[in-house]
């Protein structure tokens, strides 16, 4: 039996590109004592993972080429030498992209009842939990605030604007293209959106935000780079900045300066800015889970999945995605 | 009578020259209804009010040609029209660089006690009210945590460091000269001291700062440029950057990029970096001067200040100043 993987065929220079990965052959791996093997049903994948293919420091760590390229699946347990765990159970698990991954029975977490893997892997997930936390309390954003996010059709941006807009504020969107804008107003609600490739980006930006009568209270920021600098200037006071990701600098091997302004806009403006990891907040996933499971169920909440289908693809989904090709969660189907 | 003042003759364009200032003999200005005349008894100056002669919007507002400069003072009633003070009364007030000026009564606040001037426009004023408030409720250090402060011989620096030292914390300074840097460690007992000019500062920031294991958990800036992108690399996880200042960006007309790293580094090591001006603590300005008032009674806190004789001298004094040239407050002497 063979276990067809994607590894990682060299760090990338400059902006990644399919032939930085490559599909083989691999061993089926044997679980030991306390270990089960998974069969991965699906894996999601996020802008933030091609930070460690730069080969420093991130905290999504430093892959090295020929390893399996890593990131979170849903699995079905194959083969189990734990008590814990039985086959035919389904957990989520680090299972990388590969068909079959081994892993310490503690290691993964079972998943009851039979909702779509979907939701495992993007709202109920380390997406969803991002937008949750990173949102509500590193932002704490008070009702009628004006709220902006920036990838904001992305994995975690298209939740932090809905989430918003529930906590009853006033949401911006800023993301890559018309139709994208198009859809976070029509179809998830957002306020306003706005297109950062529009030539005159800071001048819609500047409308979009100041629509409400005075700049921005939490941004919620997923890209860094130029929509962070446009963000700065026009912050209102007290006003805070989420600081989750940095798609604009990760597909690079030279990150630009940081925005002008730092610090002296801070102190200004009295901005807090403050970078948050969710992996801090799992002694409360379940709170969030539970809040999240219910505002889907009332219809207030819309997650959005962007599916591609066959382990094969992941490399370009995984390219596709650092252009900004996804709409929601992008997830691969692996298997059945 | 004439009232000797300093004006702002041009907005200086590059670094500031004390051609920029004009001294000239104004009218004594006459109080109305529930106003008073005072007679200036000292001034002091901080760097934050070049960022003011930028131009552009600054929290020290922004000064034009022709007008007398700004700046807080110490002064005496000389003519009251308001039952609140009597000729003879000392305050704080907004006197500005001349040597009489006038004020309603309510916006300036009665000194008890015959205590130096000095006292009230360095540690009980609004540097010592920075040093508290940004430190212990922006900062919010642990005892046995590393702090490390920048401009640390400065006007807030010094006090800044000491109030760590006082709070337990392991206390760095950033300064501008060797004998600065052997001030702050052998008068003010900060644990270490680093001289920001010496060619290998980067190498000396690291050793100092990770002396005790581990990197800081507060950044106190008054500075912004190198010495912050040096800091935000010896972050620890959860730690704290207290936007106070920019001083290494107010003699310019051409602000740096911000540094490298932001805001990459601050999710990586989840660090809060918050601006704050002190007159939002301004109900709790009582709490901190009894807090200040007992720590220099007990001996453990030094103010220092560096005082200069003559209003004539005040331009000379504050171009020297943004050249790093004081230790501590300085004073500018204007009548007895």
């Amino acid at each position: 039996m063979s276990n067809r993987q994607v590894v990682i065929a060299s760090l990338p220079k400059g902006a990644i590109s399919v032939t930085d990965f490559e599909l083989r052959e691999g061993l089926m791996p044997e679980p030991g004592e306390g270990e089960v093997r998974c069969r991965t049903i699906a894996i999601t994948m996020g802008a933030g993972q091609r930070a460690g293919l730069q080969g420093s420091a991130s905290y999504a760590g430093a892959p090295i080429a020929g390893v399996v390229m890593g990131g979170p699946g849903v699995a079905e347990v194959e083969v189990s030498n734990d008590p814990s765990l039985r086959p035919g159970d389904r957990v989520l698990a680090p299972t990388g992209w590969q068909e079959h991954s081994v892993h310490a029975a503690r290691s993964v977490q079972r998943i009851e009842g039979d909702d779509d893997p979907a939701l495992h892997l993007g709202v109920l997930g380390t997406n969803g939990l991002t937008a949750y936390f990173g949102l509500l309390d590193v932002g704490r954003p008070n009702a009628g605030e004006t709220v902006v996010v920036s990838a904001a059709s992305g994995s975690v941006g298209h939740l932090v604007g809905q989430i918003a807009r529930i906590r009853g504020c006033r949401t911006v969107g800023v993301a890559g293209s018309d139709e994208k804008c198009a859809m976070l107003t029509d179809r998830l609600r957002f306020d306003a959106a706005v297109n950062h490739r529009d030539p005159d980006f800071r001048g819609a930006f500047k409308s979009a935000v100041q629509g409400a009568g005075g700049g921005i209270d939490v941004y919620f920021d997923n890209t860094g780079g130029d929509i962070l600098g446009a963000a700065l200037r026009a912050m209102r006071p007290h006003g805070r900045i989420v600081c989750c990701g940095v798609v604009s600098q990760y597909d690079t091997s030279e990150p630009a300066p940081g925005p002008r302004g730092i610090p002296g806009l801070l102190v200004n403006n009295r901005v807090r800015m403050e970078g948050f990891l969710v992996f801090d907040y799992a002694p409360r996933y379940a709170e969030a889970r539970a809040a999240l499971r219910a505002w889907i169920a009332s219809g207030e909440l819309q997650p959005l999945v962007d599916e591609v289908v066959g382990l094969e693809r992941a490399p370009d989904a995984f390219v596709d995605l650092l252009a900004g090709g996804n709409i929601g969660t992008r997830v691969v189907r692996v298997g059945a």
